[in-house]
């Protein structure tokens, strides 16, 4: 439903990726921020395939998502939820404006993008990107051994929660997104608690909305897949 | 000068670490910020080699730094510099409060802690942890190629600015902590902007102060080291 031409909020995502990628490009962040706020935003499509280079004032890495709010440009997933979770929308507040409830959500948020995803992106880079190179064949063991270790303070420190910090946040949405980095593992389902709240972020409706929406624009795309003969 | 034993902010750091580390442990980071702001602080040292079980409570992960600002605890280097940034103090201002400069402050300090580090920290992995592994003689080559594009970005980027963005800000204290990791190699030297970046970075006298702090905790501990015969 957010998704509106007419929206002051753009967000910027590809056009087409790989089937392995599809679902799981990190525009889904700042997406499910904007669901779960009720902002409507329009898209901004550009190629995976060749970035135009003008892209590169926008978001220096070439990545998406970038996110123009009015006049203001914000590149980072990380970026674009606290900007989101700052601006706040007509739905449930994601930032808590001050306060131990605000400084949770920032400590939750870091924690995702910087002492999880690390793990994370070395662990797909093992299993799909290198999957074939000798060195990634000899660090998959120790590299298990280390994320399983994070994930087992992660469970710890979940408990009972139903969410990281109190009420849903944008540190539920940075750590449910980077938990997906390792749903073609056992790492999750084998830590209870941990299974539980991947699952009830998951089954949020704006994921939903926000992976079928990244989808959609796939599916709108041209085809780029190679062709020839 | 901020150290001071009644100071309100708490940061909690390493008793002691091996040589390779001294300097580099990450409550430099929230050290660094205090002293731009002119905010005294006072710090809470915690063994690394056998980390109390309490801790956990406070840091999910067990690392350093923490920081406790009256009622309020923060955890991840990075939620500390938003924290500090947001709550000011009599020296410069290091998060603008709202706006472009605003959100081009937050994308660098996200970029620092979710698009160069990481590729930093495996690169101490490669070079220091596991340098006697097979993997990571072998990882070494193209973990470099990729360090290397990721530098060649931040370059660009940087061209002619003194700062990441306009004044010198939480993404400055965020991005050239990062880039210590790449301090055994000539990565940084090879790039003339990234370079004369970093040196401004490391020659500001917050930055100073904060190394010299962080050193004298290790020099006023006993020693850990190995003693017997």
């Amino acid at each position: 439903m957010p998704i509106a031409a007419d929206a002051e909020i753009e967000i910027t995502a590809f056009e087409w990726v790989p089937d392995f990628a599809k679902g799981y490009v990190r525009d889904i962040r700042p997406r499910w921020a904007c669901e779960e706020l009720g902002l409507p935003y329009r898209e901004r499509l550009i190629s995976a395939v060749s970035r135009p280079e003008w892209y590169y004032r926008d978001q220096p890495w070439g990545q998406v998502p970038h996110v123009r709010d009015g006049d203001i440009s914000v590149f980072e997933s990380g970026a674009t939820l606290v900007h989101l979770g700052e601006r706040g929308g007509q739905g449930s507040a994601l930032l808590p404006a001050s306060g131990q409830s605000r400084a949770a959500v920032l400590s939750w948020t870091f924690a995702a993008f910087n002492s999880v995803e690390p793990l994370l992106f070395e662990w797909v880079n093992v299993n799909l990107f290198a999957a074939r190179e000798e060195w990634a064949k000899l660090r998959r063991p120790s590299l298990l051994s280390d994320l399983g270790k994070r994930l087992d303070r992660l469970e710890a420190a979940l408990a009972d929660r139903e969410w990281l910090s109190g009420a849903f946040s944008i540190a539920d949405i940075a750590m449910v997104t980077t938990l997906r980095g390792a749903d073609d593992s056992s790492l999750i389902e084998e830590r209870p608690a941990l299974a539980a709240y991947y699952a009830r972020g998951l089954a949020r409706p704006g994921f939903q909305t926000a992976l079928s929406d990244q989808l959609a624009a796939f599916s709108a795309a041209p085809t780029r897949e190679p062709t020839g003969a």
